[in-house]
């Protein structure tokens, strides 16, 4: 039996029809190219938000109607004024709102009676500031429900659409037109973006600031941008997700179609302190974010200057064909520095073809460097240059180039550039520029900028921009194979009675046999045991199940056994069980006396093996993930895991097993045992579908999970579960 | 017994006299403060290097003599010129070399003859083009050794000194005035670099070419840099470093008088190959510049940008007393993003005191967070921020803080520097801009700078500048401490004559027995073992020794003896003995049928311990380095291993085995048995006096070494040899 990943349930978001769907997009285009805008709380007052946004709709070259409502004009900006968006008379596509936030409840009453499928609500004053505000915010998400009405923010900076000549933002600039979309939950970030971006000379198709996401956020704008035209590229600022589950399988969708590149503020534990300090939000670990990206194909960048060197890498030049690179330099020195950061990041060095060597020879020096990277030397001019970038971009084994020049006087870099874009845009090659130096530069870049080579004067972010188109063929490669999600015969019922029997004792935590239960109820073979009362019932379930044995006591309350002498092991025979019996009962009388006490396991001591662990945690934002990695000190000292959000598939499962550092363990290198990988996999599927089926399960141990090189057995089990 | 690491011999290098260091310290102050300077090959043709070098001297500003050398010249540039310098009535402090590099030599010979005591030698055509030049370039070394010469290059750039302003370059521009002083190995970047200075404003006290690095290498220009007014901080950027030791030993002088920070190229082994195609220079494993570097306090950069941001803090801003930083903002998202990038760089929060939060609730709006970071929100106008930035700097708490602001409407930005500027000069921490925007924020980096405070715009940036302020203060409190070389009482004859004997039997590689009869004269236990001829011998030996015992082939031409089976362990009693005995016997005829056997050995079984491994290379640059680590797969996956270059002192021992990410392994934690930190400490200060000692060892392993709760043993021991 097998489904396919995009059949999840949503746990958390709705279950939209297929007209919903619909009508929320058409909602969401309407942010971007609506027939007419109307901004409430137009100011005729030039610093006041509503007169900026108002002067940038009428002269920002935005070609529909504009409505300014505003109860106490007549006429802002020489456009007749209403006082409210009720009074005009035709229809609205768009509401900006910038009145005091105590005033957007009513607004949006009259946006809903006016039925206006679309609003941003550029205001602040609402979750941000807590209290009172919070409040408010919940007010109008529920006035927009009852209508209908998908909206912006609040406490967000707007939209920008440079095809469209739109901005509804209070942003006196437009950022440049182009081929990449920015979404950022940071609004003063977008202002800093916006600059930045203009003095770069970065092209932006849409810039996008989410503010309080209540209502319109990442996904849904991502959904949209996916099929936008003029969008080759997506890139995020993010600081939490919230509907972590939805995320995933969207962004799988989108990806298919153009890369998402995200940067997730709030990665380190301080970091985010800040987060929930400033926006409110609950960010969920960084290892579910991390894994949440792995999964779904985002590219993560963990700078601003990197997204953006790769956006610029994306909305320029073509995926290359594979990693293999050829780097192309007039300064050794740069040329080192970029083969170490190709190197490091991932690249492979094209090997030269044999008819490519002997071209070259025809005009390089004897002492140049005549393999990738190819260095020509300070004697090179731009006619020497070119004719080695035209040889080796044309070598069937190069894929792609990466071309360095440093401003020597013997060459003229702006004629240089001229000809490198000549020859680019004519080859289906990813060609990405590292000419450094200073102000003379900038003409190169303008130059380059026309053949659309993006040029990075630090190698390492030429070599960081280009290994992401690279990284980006992989992905579309790993999303094109088909995910099988195995579902085992279990027994569903046999668990839910477990979990109901807990909740009945008001407990969360499963004695070590509970959790054991539940495996075996899912498949994963457990040690044989029996749970005794007595040491006449020890010695005679000993007996059945074979020396040696193991005893541990079975109690909710005790969880560390070991640390207070209630588990025995490698008991041989019946003498030895008889003195460790009373050893387990006298420590327990002792050291918990309290315990409520189930009675005493009597395990099989099954032979020694290799230890992994499997492990499953519930994320608040993305639900369960299963880890993998090998047991003990490699978990604990050398964090050497694999998490996977769920469902697991077969194809995922082999990934965490053979990603791990240690996997060569596994696989039974330099003479030691190989272990059941087979038989690893499948209990983290099983896992998997046991996290899927029982949400309630907060935290799940299995460790360690002895393997051998058949079969092997979940020798200890924790499991806590949350209602 | 104790001696200090600066009584170090140095392996490669010459012991100089004082007065011989006193003299070569005023050569190299004559490359950048010269009487007089002569222009060899100065020519009156604009476009030649000649020309350029000497329109640079003659109009940039230099105040001594000038004197063009051309012998089919006049007059250039409006100067007297001279045939050779020898015609030259005057005294020359400096020649700068300019003619092909086949009149090179006979311009140095008139050089000597001159008694000018430096020269920079400008011209290309050496070692760097092959054959005839690396000859060429042998020649004039010889030249300048004879005569006494000190000489920058060949094949360089040459020197530049804004403080003299004196350029010996054919550059068009200079460097800023400033406190950066520069050396590079590669010319072309050298030109990239002046370039990219002037458009960021950099200011440097000194730039240099290295070139060939014939005779003038980094150390000599460290050395003199480290007392040179001008200069606050060193840069690098190095290819190779053919003087490790020497490089070690100086760099630590250095850097107790101001940072060094490097670019070393060619980390990876891609990398390493282009630089050997390039430089025709031998690049050492990356290990050991990594180790040397951490080793004598210089702190390595990765990328340029990196490399000069924090050159930019060292040379404006005081090292703080701590890594206690507070960071404020108005902007949430850059608050976020500097605190990710801060806890990841090894910076702490301050925490701010009870009096600065109650300060700062005086005019921060109450949703605004009052702890570190501090997000002043983006109402906060510049005096509101102000206001917050004077009180957080005046906290004691406080080390140091990252000032950021987005270019919010609110706030006017170049108030806010000149603000921030004011307070932050009259305050000993140092303060890091982390201003955002575009065009704008360069006049407001302009006002920053005045008050000395370099701004960055990408968070990540203006942390790892931070950062490195952090990094030098630690590293000023590590080398002021005692470093006490520990001074064993060993055997070193025994271990002579054991290299000895290989040398008169051709071999490079010990047998077992041989590498632990090395280890034994070092005072290293090693099991009992004996060597035996036959099973009789074998029988006795075992009783003796004791059982259980471990029998091996001893045997120079087989060195993985357990893949052909002739190990067996824990040998139990006799019988058993002669089963394993005749099976050895048996394999080691049958799969190395024509080794030579010296015998079998005959070994006590220790009992399991903690299994590390002690290993020592040599690298052709930095000499011996020793190698602490966890054994077996640790070793193996993890690459879990701690190096220094020898000698090990007894502070780097103990912090060899403290950075491992192991080390709570051997600490015992979570109730393992603890293993004898002192014993381990002990065999790698052994170990290191064995590789001083003993240069012709080119590699040594024990592995494992076995660590007991007290003692251990060096179970197995690899070594071998070269000469």
């Amino acid at each position: 039996m097998a489904l396919n990943l995009m059949q999840l349930n949503d746990r958390q978001g709705v279950n939209h029809t297929l007209e919903e769907k619909l009508m929320a997009k058409s909602a969401i285009d309407k942010l971007f190219n609506p027939k007419s805008v109307a901004v409430v709380g137009a100011s005729r007052h030039s610093g006041k938000i509503g007169h900026a946004v108002l002067y940038n709709l009428v002269y920002g070259g935005y070609r529909g109607k504009i409505y300014p409502i505003n109860p106490n004009a007549n006429e802002v900006l020489g456009l007749q004024c209403y006082p409210s968006v009720l009074k005009v008379p035709e229809e609205i596509d768009l509401a900006v709102i910038t009145v005091p936030s105590v005033l957007v409840p009513q607004v949006m009453e009259e946006i809903g009676q006016k039925n206006i499928s679309t609003s941003i609500v550029i205001s602040s004053g609402f979750k941000e500031v807590g209290g009172e505000g919070a409040k408010l915010e919940r007010e109008i998400v529920e006035i927009a429900k009852k209508y209908g009405i998908r909206f912006l923010g609040p406490n967000c900076f707007g939209v920008i659409d440079t095809w469209n000549s739109l901005n509804t933002t209070f942003s006196s600039q437009s950022p440049l037109k182009g081929h990449i979309a920015f979404i950022s939950q940071s609004g003063a970030l977008c202002v800093a973006i916006l600059n930045q971006g203009l003095m770069e000379k970065i092209g932006f198709s849409k810039f996008i600031n989410l503010g309080n996401k209540a209502d319109i956020d990442e996904i849904d704008l991502m959904e949209y941008l996916a099929d936008d035209p003029q969008t080759k590229v997506i890139t995020l600022y993010l600081e939490d997700i919230r509907q972590g589950r939805k995320f995933v399988r969207t962004a799988r969708k989108v990806v298919k179609k153009k890369p998402v590149l995200v940067i997730k503020a709030g990665r380190t534990e301080e970091g985010e302190k800040a987060v929930s300090s400033h926006t409110g939000s609950l960010a969920g670990m960084d290892v579910a974010y991390e894994t949440a990206f792995k999964q779904s194909g985002v590219i993560r960048a963990y700078r601003i200057d990197e997204l953006f060197d790769a956006a610029e890498a994306f909305a320029n030049q073509p995926i290359p064909k594979s990693e293999k690179v050829a780097i192309i330099t007039n300064g050794g020195g740069v040329g080192v520095l970029l083969t170490d950061a190709a190197s490091l990041n991932g690249l492979k060095f094209a090997r030269f073809s044999q008819k490519t060597i002997e071209e070259l020879h025809k005009f390089l020096p004897p002492f140049a460097s005549f393999r990738n990277p190819l260095d020509v030397t300070g004697n090179a001019n731009e006619e020497v240059y070119f004719n080695a970038f035209k040889t080796i971009i044309n070598d069937p084994n190069v894929d792609g180039v990466i071309t360095a020049s440093l401003p020597l006087q013997i060459m003229d870099e702006r004629k240089l550039a001229h000809l490198i874009g000549e020859v680019a845009t004519q080859v289906k090659k990813p060609v990405i520029g590292c000419f450094m130096g200073g102000e003379e530069v900038e003409e190169v870049e303008d130059i380059l900028r026309k053949y659309n080579i993006p040029n990075y004067t630090e190698p390492e972010r030429a070599v960081k921009a280009y290994a992401k188109l690279v990284r980006y063929k992989k992905i579309l490669e790993e999303l094109n194979m088909e995910e099988n999600v195995v579902t085992f015969d279990v027994n569903r019922k046999g668990v839910a009675e477990i979990f109901k029997k807990l909740r009945e004792e008001n407990r969360t935590r499963l004695t070590e046999i509970e959790a054991k239960q539940v495996l075996e109820n899912y498949g994963i073979i457990v040690p044989k045991y029996r749970v005794v009362k007595s040491l006449e019932e020890a010695v005679e379930a000993a007996e059945d199940i074979g020396y040696p044995v193991v005893l541990k006591i079975v109690s909710p309350d005790i969880i560390h056994k070991s640390d207070i002498g209630a588990v025995k092991i490698n008991i041989i025979d019946e003498k030895k069980l008889r003195v460790a019996y009373q050893e387990i009962i006298r420590n327990v009388k002792k050291h918990a006396p309290k315990a409520v006490v189930h009675g005493i396991s009597v395990q099989e001591m099954v032979p020694s093996g290799i230890e992994v662990i499997i492990g499953g945690i519930k994320d608040p934002q993305f639900g369960p993930l299963v880890m993998f990695g090998l047991g003990g000190i490699y978990v604990e000292i050398f964090r050497d895991v694999a998490f996977r959000v769920t469902p697991v598939s077969e194809r995922e499962a082999e990934k965490m097993i053979s990603e791990i550092r240690g996997y060569n363990i596994i696989r039974g290198v330099r003479g030691r045992t190989r272990g059941d990988i087979n038989f690893i996999k499948e209990t983290i599927m099983r896992v998997s579908q046991l996290l899927e089926d029982f949400k309630e399960i907060s935290e799940l141990d299995i460790n360690p999970l002895t393997v051998h090189e058949k079969g092997g057995f979940a020798v200890d089990a924790r499991m806590k579960i949350k209602y």
